[in-house]
């Protein structure tokens, strides 16, 4: 059990109708002028945005908007917003939408309050640290990213095919305001790239190295095994409450620390995913993480055995074999994948449309061209990377 | 699933050495002179108030001193530090020990900061309600309460036997210092004390009405499951580091509504407990919740009794009778009783010293003289609470 800092401030409202205290929870935080950061028609075509508003003017709240964030949230509009921010001398950031929406606020929040870093790619890039950041608030549209209560921000940069995360403390939102109703119309296809997201934050830290963290580690079994049932739920019936509101809630615990107190934290397999989509925009996160994570497991789990039977009978209900605990991961690994395919995700990333001349160049971006390795039980470097994602590809045939 | 608010904003730095942070997080978080509240012997004899006051001195923050703090923590002192925390502004609580010191220094700081308010038993008995408070970190010596990442304040007069507890969240503490070797002298009583304490406090939640909340229910079946190892293996061995690491840890996650969300929260044990060591301050908490809940358990279970079938196999492992569910409970409950019989606790207030003649008292006062009903799936009144008090009292024998 390593030594550890908990700190997850973000006050969750959560349930039906709690979009309605945004204006109050506003002037609590202490905002006056709000960038109203949104995405793309949905809120919009919704009603949602239009509400809103009308939250906002009903407290006196002044407001400027700001909408267009695409997934795979871009630097372009990260710089638009900060000088947007800048000129009318917003003091608060409202995030309408899910995880791309929430870090581009983030980023723009940093890049705003932080005007002596000329280029908020800077943070990205690891060049400059925030020092400083404007308060934020989150209306979730969208149960996935966990960035409502997470410290991390991922943008990315087209004109270099990079898309990198940075942590700050900086970057707990104040309040997130998690209505499960918000998230029905979420098309299956999103559905199934959430839950896979919002497994895998936990999934990456119950395998990140460490020991002895009994009570981490049943936390961290108890979320993989909720968003596996709540997420083919959501997946199935769009509009089932109580399945929305468990995968909405495990959203925001899964990748807020509490499922990785006391161990290491890595995230190999999310390493690897964002240079898919940072070379293919158009990949989604969720498609990319579950067309990896399987090549991953099976080429790591020699590394820590243990752990790997640990999470095969645990999370997946695998019948033990003592004398052949490989064969009870597999079985572990095995069932994943099943539920991937049921819920129609990718399982290798030529169903993504890499193509096999690409491997290489996925693997030299992730390896930060020979120059970083991916620290774990089994730590991956350049040959390590190019063989998972050959054997996820292969998968494809 | 219920609406909900969550926010434990407590940050909280875990593990070896950490309490040598203590100077520099008041500082971060304002403070410049500082209550340093505390109870008995022990922190001195162990040599660890003398290096929290080098820490503060190493800061250059002033402070002035208030020990004494006893178990079941009474109003006299709490007074005594809002006049001294009035005379000194001091702008700072520091609480280093349990839960009664935790509970003192929040009401102490509750008491500074509304000056308006003449008693702090006011609060107590919710005559007024605080809306300032001073800000507040802890050195945690003993995993039982939670009151580190709680909003609760459990306060006792000896002079009206009155025990009783206000939530506010203000009562939230801005930070916890939690080393598990700061737990190794804690005597195998206290220990288990503590581990039935910190169990029952997700039990009351757990077994709270609600429905479909499949993560919270899950999330609180894992930490059940951890303070039952845990808590046994500190009984055991008491400077085993995990053992108190995730015990100490299971303290703060137990209590700061983390297992109950969606849920909603009564505490009917807890409040049957505080009649009991409001009458005689000797009873330690723990020991008069251990002696409780298995009689309350038998009163109610025929009331939820899907719920304690699933509590029974998901965290005692009972084989599921399907067509004798109440045997599948009773079995649970009978290991529960035995766990309490392994950590040497009672389970029957006889053994605390109740007498026969005060069980009528005991129910008199926890239905507040007939004005109040404890809610529940199945409520108690003053003939409920009489029955569950003979129950245990007669298990005694």
């Amino acid at each position: 059990m390593e030594n550890f800092e908990f700190y997850a401030p973000t006050r969750v409202l959560f349930g039906k109708g709690q979009e309605e205290n945004v204006g109050k929870l506003i002037r609590e935080f202490g905002g006056t002028k709000v960038l109203l950061h949104y995405g793309g028609s949905s809120a919009k075509k919704s009603g949602l945005l239009d509400r809103v508003k009308a939250y906002l003017e009903a407290e006196g709240l002044e407001y400027v908007e700001l909408g267009g964030v695409k997934a795979n949230p871009e630097i372009a509009l990260v710089r638009e917003g900060v000088a947007l921010a800048q000129k009318e001398k917003v003091d608060f950031v409202l995030a309408v939408g899910g995880g791309s929406v929430i870090d581009s606020s983030k980023a723009i929040a940093n890049g705003a309050a932080n005007p002596e870093v000329e280029d908020p790619w800077d943070f990205s890039m690891k060049k400059a640290v925030p020092v400083r950041t404007l308060p934020k608030g989150v209306i979730l549209t969208l149960a996935a990213a966990g960035s409502e209560m997470s410290e991390s921000c991922v943008v990315t940069n087209p004109e270099t095919n990079l898309k990198r995360g940075y942590n700050s403390r900086l970057n707990r939102v104040q309040f997130a305001i998690e209505n499960p109703e918000l998230t029905f119309t979420v098309s299956p296809y999103q559905t199934a790239c959430g839950a896979v997201d919002i497994c895998m934050h936990t999934m990456e830290r119950f395998f990140s190295p460490g020991a002895d963290t009994d009570l981490t580690d049943a936390l961290a079994e108890a979320v993989m095994r909720t968003i596996i049932k709540c997420g083919k739920e959501a997946y199935l019936d769009p509009e089932n409450y109580e399945a929305r509101g468990n995968m909405m809630w495990a959203s925001s615990l899964a990748h807020n620390d509490l499922t990785g107190s006391g161990r290491q934290w890595f995230l190999p397999v999310h390493q690897m995913e964002h240079e898919l989509s940072g070379l293919h925009t158009d990949i989604t996160h969720g498609a990319g993480l579950a067309a990896l994570w399987c090549s991953w497991a099976r080429y790591v789990y020699k590394y820590s055995l243990p752990r790997f039977v640990r999470w095969a009978v645990n999370v997946w209900g695998v019948h033990e074999d003592y004398e052949h605990p490989e064969k009870t991961v597999l079985e572990g690994i095995r069932r994943q994948e099943n539920y991937y395919r049921e819920l129609n995700m990718p399982i290798s990333i030529r169903q993504l449309g890499i193509k096999e001349e690409e491997l290489e160049t996925l693997a030299e971006m992730c390896c930060y061209w020979h120059t970083r390795v991916l620290p774990g039980d089994k730590p991956l470097d350049y040959e390590d990377m190019l063989e998972i994602y050959r054997m996820s590809w292969e998968l494809g045939e």
